[in-house]
């Protein structure tokens, strides 16, 4: 199994992930939110690429059991309910919910991955049910950053070594690329802080900042929710939840 | 002094760099090849991003001194009578001359950068000096790693982190980005055994298959070198020459 990290999307074209097998990543915030409104019952999260099309797909499908959620920047978006805070996908607000979801890289970044074959999605709060996933499966991967502005985040990297390592602990059979070796010593780096390494990035700076540190506490947990989000024609559903539906 | 670094250039437009301080390397090979050419006497080097304007530029500008080198791929241009080992830039072939160098990476990050209000070329040859030009310029910098393909290198960072370390060495009012902080850390890990490192990354493999193994050991040495290659209006000088030219 060779696994390859990308730091950014940008650098690639859509094209690229065609038949591919491909994990995005962003701690901070979006896969971390997507993960938790998934695990506390919403019915699905729908990433999109640009506000416009945020609120078109909101206005009148899924049977209006939808809810706009998201960032611009870290801060929340003039008319949409939800931020994307962690901590505001709560169970009595997203059960059985739609959920459209824009954020700044995280969204954009698994649109960008739309044509892989298997698209997942993972924070370190599921870190290692995408590891068993990925290690059954046994595809060559693309672990994708969503990084900041086309830009390395220390986060995302680090969340790329700890998926590389709970992988090996399924299979031995692994290659690396440069950047899938340099996230995993950038991982046992940090791994017995990773509190400490999110309020040390950039991002988490800027969220401190703006009054989300509580988020980072969240984000930094590691293992808490053992759900597979998987992403097939433009929605994100739980595996289990794919399974029972077909 | 903040320092910036990028993992690749393609994560931003040329425009980015307009006013700013920039640092590109490319261990393997476009900037080792570049110092070896101006320290064996080269008058200046030309990076062109494309063969097209290659061909163009070494036909008739430049009094006839012009010689082309570069690679595609990491192989030779048919037509080229230099290709991108820093081996083949030897005293007696580029004394003098203008050498116009296409490079699959390099050149067009160089290319990239060329709004930057300060442009300097690094490798491992010529670390110190470039850490003495920068510190002594006190500006905020940004490091450019060239990169493959607008993907990570293992060697670029490596440097990159090699050269902060010695900026550290004469200044230490000195903010890292997420990168620049993963490429001290880099760095760190690999002080000791740099050509392991070259021979262990994914474009060092490469070159070794391809029959270059001579070019990474070539690359591995550091501070052999003391020139501070400059880029202006097209062209790359040593720093002492362009002073002595105004």
């Amino acid at each position: 199994m060779k696994i390859h990290t990308l730091i950014s999307p940008v650098s690639v074209e859509d094209l690229y992930f065609a038949g591919k097998t491909t994990v995005v990543i962003d701690v901070l915030r979006a896969t971390t939110t997507i993960v938790t409104a998934l695990s506390n019952g919403a019915k699905e999260v729908i990433p999109v690429s640009t506000i416009g099309f945020a609120m078109k797909v909101s206005g009148n499908a899924f049977g209006g059991k939808t809810l706009l959620g998201g960032e611009r920047n870290a801060k929340k978006i003039e008319g949409f309910p939800l931020g994307n805070s962690p901590l505001e996908y709560s169970e009595d607000i997203v059960k059985d919910k739609s959920i459209v979801l824009f954020t700044t890289n995280g969204t954009k970044a698994i649109v960008r991955a739309k044509y892989s074959d298997n698209l997942y999605i993972c924070s370190f709060q599921n870190i290692n049910a995408i590891a068993k996933e990925l290690a059954e499966l046994n595809n060559d991967i693309e672990i994708v950053c969503a990084g900041s502005h086309g830009m390395f985040s220390l986060e995302d990297s680090v969340c790329a070594g700890c998926l590389i390592e709970r992988i090996k602990n399924y299979t031995s059979d692994i290659s690396y690329s440069d950047a899938s070796k340099c996230s995993v010593m950038l991982y046992n780096k940090f791994k017995n802080d990773i509190l400490g390494m999110l309020k040390e990035s950039e991002h988490g700076k800027l969220l401190i900042d703006y009054g989300f540190e509580n988020d980072l506490e969240f984000a930094s947990q590691v293992d808490v929710q053992h759900i597979v989000p998987v992403y097939n024609s433009g929605v994100i559903k739980k595996k289990d939840t794919i399974q029972s539906d077909g």
